[in-house]
């Protein structure tokens, strides 16, 4: 487009939306707009034509039947803390922030949920929810920060999620708006619903089929009690099938997370945890519960660690122990950070028995690509979040982090997991979905995409790629001879 | 339809057919295709143009070419046990028996998942996991005749599915091939999907977005123990609010059912349970899991109990009078055979909150159908299964049923509820959806099957309501003066 058209488009789109919004909450003078370029994923950056604050469903009600009358995308955004870029603006477009949205409608006790405006900080749930001794159990790393709403775009997950579910296990409804402003509700509080179920569509859809405005959750109780068993291994072959065996034994801990040796250094040198230095990898497996319930998993999980070839372990004697077990984890990202000038951090899945081959797989491309690699992994639900070490300053370097990163994505895939197990796709994964899906896989999901919006006005561009951008990204790889799996990708 | 085209379309599809398939797996003259004609919904019954019973993926891929190059419709069937018509048959249609993919490819006791065929019973699955101590959870009262690909479709549930989550949270993948003949891949082994999450859609769609060959499905362990609470009540009311306090108490049951007089007194006739006649109610409420765990689960569930007025409460001692407390409510739809000539079996779900209301609305429509009305809930889960009953020789009872069924239906809806809970739509309730949904939810759902099979060859005219339907059924209730609900139906 060019720039002529865009401050016309932009001209049109300010005296359609003028009318709609008080002046304070309609942007789109450049330094009004700058802070709204990107999300968590910093390295995309777009400035919109305009944002919209709006504060009330009849302004965002008729800020979409505008933007749908002009053909305007809409990109809406919550607290902007996304990793993938699924609330990066469109040049082209409005972004439509739901900050405004910030209130708690209802706390139903007795039922067990609570009924809240998207804008609402996934903690304050768990905050309005503790007179009551209950709580909303996913807790993704931002939860101080992060809206409900963002949570249902990407589905969002975090280290309690292996026992407690994603975003899509504890929300019951969520009411909105289409691309065209007419009013939707997707679920119930009824445990099924007849006809065809399209809540799970709607959570993880990034923005694309409806903007969420009001979500009403199911809140769990509080644990009485919660410990946490540290476990120290010789070899991340033993580490890997021990979080196997745990899971095989029965047991669905609150929490079981794997740290590899690089990690840990990296970590203790910064919060002073406690960890093992001369492990090659620990585990944290946290058990919550009644107090009953906490002792006897505590002995099932100890003795099954011991049985997988634990060298040591220890358990977390009270609550200031167990958080220090956990500050290290917690602060993993921070840590690299120290130690790297950049690092890429990734969110395939595998399955869990193929944790080791992956970790020994990362060893071998960090000697393949000259770079290291710190790991931390949602053990228990086999999602990796492998930190690659680099200097974005060194072009070269700056490659080989990405292909490192691609080559952990596709042998994620090769090994039978996904690409993305929490932060979403984004712009950041959309070459990844050409290596994960295939052609008429992604076409599919277009054309589902096409049965809500049809104009492709929400989100346009974002977690779904063209049939066009995956061509081109095979040819890409064919070119570069950076094809670590011949049978992949399937397009 | 015409018959001569009727016939001439047969012939063409047998023509076609003929050469994909050995003789005796492709059915098409009457007495061979009787058996078809209806599933586990007796009342509704049609005839297929002809059935076939392929044995190969290859087969069944030719056989969606052929139909889709026709213009064939294609109704899959597993077991045919499902209790809304969602496999009757087409008249100008194929039926597609999934009956001989009966194979379990492949039980993984580390990872805990089965990986089964379609038309594998869902008891064959626990069957096969057992010698590992893991069962397959969810538990239709079909289960030793029902197939999982006939579970997928439907969503199914069971007495279990409170604790342990309907067909879809205990699905991991699911394979097949769409109206295309296509191959097709919903889910994987991994928590989370990227992109839109398709497999949900799968699950519950009635066999009208894809044809299912394979499932991947998710393995519990066997609990220790299992012990059942048997508690009275004097009133319904009392016996709802303790269904409301047991879960607001933080507590999952393994199964959390309710039964009023009239159906206690049905089936202790019939079984001899050794249930409370005096109780206007009772709860059977069960807990499973280590002997500690139920040990102190069951201390707290009495507690509970008590607190909410129970009259009377008895735990079950050993596993024979676990079953028998048990027995009553496995036998009571048989029951309810044997002091009606006939009874309607409604599957609406409310929130648990209301259960109290329901049965006091209920006990008020007995009078105003003139009709009696047994009742059996999943009470946990707020899942309904009134039995009203009746005599189908008398028109005018049939005609007062189908009014009391309705009523309950829309009464469900009113008070925040759905029309089916785990028995699906099918054909037995089109209308009901015209009062669930709105005519632009209704005409989402249709985009969204539209998506996946543009020419609407699969399972068509099955659990999404034509807009023309529900304005029909619209001006029926009208005429009728049949709507107990003004705010309701929303057309």
């Amino acid at each position: 487009m060019q720039v002529e058209d865009l401050s016309a488009r932009q001209a049109a789109l300010i005296a359609r939306l003028s009318p709609l919004l008080p002046g304070p909450a309609l942007l789109w003078r450049k330094e009004d707009t700058i802070p709204y370029e990107c999300d968590g994923l910093t390295a995309y950056r777009a400035r919109p034509m305009a944002v919209a604050l709006p504060e009330t469903e009849a302004q965002v009600q008729a800020i979409l039947r505008a933007c749908h009358a002009l053909g305007v995308p809409v990109v809406a955004r919550g607290a902007g803390t996304g990793l993938s870029g699924g609330a990066m603006p469109h040049t082209a477009g409005l972004t439509l922030s739901l900050a405004r949205f910030n209130r708690i409608l209802e706390v139903d006790p007795v039922a067990r949920t609570a009924r809240v405006q998207c804008g609402v900080r996934n903690i304050a749930i768990s905050e309005a929810a503790a007179p009551y001794g209950l709580y909303y159990a996913p807790d993704p790393s931002s939860q101080i920060a992060c809206t409900i709403g963002g949570n249902v775009a990407e589905n969002s997950g975090g280290v309690h999620c292996l026992k407690y579910g994603l975003t899509l296990h504890n929300v019951l409804c969520v009411r909105g708006y289409d691309a065209h402003g007419e009013a939707v509700t997707f679920g119930s509080e009824a445990l099924d619903a007849p006809g065809l179920d399209l809540l799970p569509l709607i959570v993880g859809s990034e923005g694309m089929l409806a903007v969420t405005l009001e979500v009403t959750v199911r809140l769990v109780p509080r644990p009485q009690l919660a410990r946490c068993i540290m476990a120290s291994f010789g070899d991340v072959r033993h580490a890997g099938d021990a979080v196997a065996a745990v899971i095989a034994a029965g047991i669905i801990p609150a929490g079981l997370e794997m740290m590899d040796r690089p990690m840990t250094a990296a970590v203790e040198d910064f919060v002073h945890a406690g960890y093992d230095l001369d492990a090659a990898a620990i585990l944290l497996c946290e058990s919550d519960g009644t107090p009953e319930e906490v002792a006897e998993e505590i002995e099932r999980m100890t003795a099954v660690l011991r049985g997988a070839g634990a060298t040591a372990i220890a358990v977390s004697r009270d609550e200031a122990e167990r958080l220090r077990f956990w500050s290290g984890r917690k602060n993993a990202f921070p840590a690299s950070g120290r130690i790297s000038p950049d690092y890429m951090c990734l969110d395939s899945t595998i399955p869990r028995r193929r944790l080791a081959d992956m970790l020994l797989a990362i060893q071998e491309m960090e000697g393949k690509y000259g770079l290291r690699c710190c790991n931390v992994f949602h053990a228990g639900d086999g999602n990796l979040h492998p930190l690659v070490l680099f200097d974005a300053n060194d072009p070269d370097e700056l490659e080989r982090a990405e292909h490192f990163g691609a080559d952990i994505l596709e042998t994620s895939v090769a090994m039978g997991g996904t690409v993305s197990g929490e932060h979403g796709v984004g712009v950041e994964k959309l070459n990844s979905m050409c290596v994960q899906f295939s052609a008429q896989e992604n076409a599919q999901m277009l054309a589902v995409k096409a049965a809500f919006d049809p104009a492709g006005n929400l989100n346009p561009g974002k977690a779904i790629p063209t049939l066009a951008r995956c061509a081109e990204y095979g040819r890409m790889l064919v070119r570069a001879g950076a094809l670590p799996h011949p049978e992949l990708p399937r397009f």
